[in-house]
């Protein structure tokens, strides 16, 4: 399995507006993106640290997942996605280990990428891999 | 502020033994060191993703942080740390821009490095900053 880095880490808050200013104005990085993701309901803002993305990650909806993760667990980290290559590769190789996967082919994440989660009674978190398919 | 990389994910867990073997022989990784922090009360395991370490933490007492966080939230990421060099800089900016500091000077953690907690309630999540002293 060829696992590179910590590709983001995605943290769930209330509202974009509120989050930014601290990584933006405190911390001082540069909003690297934003975007709305419309199958996972939610609005992003990336901000890049070294190899790793921080994902703030607002829900657009009162039921997206987002919404339901703060309503049971109030603002804060929600999952780790760490950077695969041949991702499908990744996924059948752990559900052959009898890991426990959420999906069981890739997807379509946020920034482009292709994503897949594991599931947390295996991770321990809940956990994403993902591969850029333009490299 | 000099803010280079991720350094760690902290991951509260019930017990290493049973959350080690699935970064271990699942995804592959080598374990990378495994330590106590007496003044934290806990047990840590570490696995190295590209900059950044997972840091399994499982407590030694039922009264230490972890313990707590566990019985509250079950397990899961308990907090970010990101590398900075002048940590005593840093959390001397943070706290002239008006962030909620736990730790106002840098105290010890683990794996050698100096450390410093930000608030949740400024940043929306536990966040950690940490300098290698010896770098």
């Amino acid at each position: 399995m060829n696992i590179s880095h910590v590709e983001h880490i995605g943290v769930a808050v209330k509202s974009l507006a509120d989050a930014i200013p601290f990584w933006q104005d405190k911390l001082g990085f540069p909003l690297y993106k934003t975007e709305e993701v419309a199958e996972q309901k939610v609005r992003v803002a990336f901000f890049k640290i070294g190899q790793t993305k921080i994902e703030l990650l607002e829900s657009t909806t009162p039921d997206g997942p987002i919404a339901k993760y703060i309503e049971k667990n109030g603002q804060g980290i929600q999952h780790v996605a760490l950077a695969v290559t041949d991702l499908q590769g990744c996924l059948n190789e752990l559900a052959e280990k009898g890991a426990a996967l959420i999906d069981k082919a890739p997807r379509k994440g946020a920034d482009g990428l292709d994503i897949a989660f594991v599931h947390p009674k295996s991770a321990g978190l809940l956990l994403e891999l993902c591969e850029d398919p333009n490299k």
